[in-house]
């Protein structure tokens, strides 16, 4: 068994490249660690690391990244538009492989142990890691903002799973999760019509009866006189690549629009391509454990 | 960059199976190398392995593996039903990268040198290898099998690449090469009409002026009442499976028949389903180097 993990923490700094840099720079120094990608946006003012290595070397990296955050970002002087309560806002653990979920909620409650006896942070546990039903969505254990924050954790409703029941005085409140891999699948209609992207989101995506694991907008791309249904797939094993894409081609065919092109934004795991091509191809008893050389190859070398 | 590379060596003993076992464990118990797979028949007397490694690793295998098969086989004794010309039969290096067709061309010309001087064997160099074109197909070479070597070898047409330039006279003569990744992939059809297979069988394969890298036969699954178009598919890179898939399923069309599944045999390289995922899911720009977790993984480990 490969014990790899991704982490992927959100921290609220976009705009002073060189604390980001920084971030990097400790994220990717830790032995065992490899930092995959980062991205920092500006009008967010929030930037996106993505970690590979073994729980124990994460959270070396993790503890390193957000001791350089909580000493450099103020978050009664943050301004962004993305919603943020903290300083390391929101970081999720996310299993490579089958089976390791469990791993994942571990290695998040570590983590959020450290965070609060290290800096004396208070730490919520969301999704799959979550100690309560209630906390298991980020949009909800953040609605308020940081500016919200004292009043929210002074009342009954929101315990705090590690830290203190009250906010860092300027590094806020994180959030530390897991959650399966997560992919943004964007399918482009042959057509100038937003209204016929927007109906299609609307029909595929769970908020409004559709896929559970799809969240769905229909957008205009203006410099390509197309639109498109943008999607984020929250869990590739119970909605595969093909399927979300087939059930969008069907509603697409009402309208007599083709599907001009799709896009994978970001990174996928192997599986997610496995799946489709194993549907498409009509692959029978096909596992690529077995059959993949390159698995066989990574068996081979990690046993 | 991933230096490894696959050998295919196959060797003429089927029927001895502690031989057999001697031969892997002589390939697996040298460091860096990977037998992913073997197998032996007892009808063609003949043994298959597949190993991954390193060149250099590669070739220290291959070589303890071949002075094995040298000490113990004795093509004057040999029956079977396989076409065979020596002890060690042939020995194909396989890239597991684009762009690695130069290096397996160089391990297999290294591999030629060492099984001439060390075991006093001629080697005709073959595939990708072949020093002149006549050479490219084991089958040419190995025409008049290891009993019609001696007059083959004393004519002026087949030089060696490597070594005398006559028979070992117990281990016959070895063909070393390179060749791209080929794949066993099977078309099952939804009827019991063998001559529907084929007829689309010679329809699609390059013998009879279909697509170069196919070969193709139709048969009966007599146990499973329908009938199957069994290809090889020599070149993924100029053939996906996508496209003989769909050209197999159009011709099929004709006759009414669905397809009813397929069948992948034995190992496939990643970029094959890596294709097939980004034909059927119209995946624009997709690079799975930049896109697929566990390749962004590798090359971070690996690097």
């Amino acid at each position: 068994m490969v014990y790899v993990l991704e982490a992927v923490p959100n921290f609220s700094e976009g705009r002073d490249q060189e604390l980001v840099e920084a971030l990097a720079q400790a994220g990717r120094s830790v032995p065992g660690v490899t930092l995959l990608d980062y991205s920092a946006d500006v009008d967010h003012n929030r930037s996106v690391f993505s970690l590979l290595g073994e729980p124990a070397s994460l959270i070396k990296a993790l503890l390193a990244m957000t001791g350089l955050a909580i000493e450099a970002i103020d978050m009664n002087q943050h301004q962004g538009e993305h919603p943020r309560m903290g300083a390391l806002d929101v970081c999720p653990f996310v299993p490579l492989s089958q089976g390791q979920m469990d791993l994942a909620c571990r290695t998040a409650r570590v983590l959020a142990e450290r965070l609060a006896g290290d800096f004396d942070l208070p730490v919520m546990l969301y999704g799959e890691a979550a100690s309560r039903p209630s906390h298991r969505r980020v949009a909800d254990i953040r609605r308020g903002e940081y500016e919200g924050l004292e009043e929210k954790l002074a009342g009954p409703d929101w315990p705090v799973d590690y830290g203190p029941q009250a906010p860092h005085p300027s590094a806020g409140m994180a959030a530390v999760g897991a959650r399966p891999a997560m992919v943004a699948f964007n399918v482009n209609l042959a057509t100038q019509r937003l209204e016929i992207a927007q109906a299609i989101a609307k029909k595929v995506r769970g908020s409004s009866g559709g896929l559970p694991a799809c969240q769905a907008l229909g957008m205009r791309l203006a410099d390509r006189d197309l639109v498109q249904v943008s999607m984020n797939i929250l869990d590739l094993d119970s909605l595969p690549l093909y399927r979300i894409l087939e059930m969008v081609r069907m509603e697409a065919a009402r309208y007599g629009v083709p599907v001009l092109e799709t896009e994978l934004i970001g990174l996928a795991p192997a599986q997610a391509l496995y799946d489709a091509a194993s549907y498409y191809l009509q692959l029978a008893g096909f596992d690529p454990k077995d059959q993949v050389l390159e698995e066989k190859l990574r068996q081979g070398l990690i046993n």
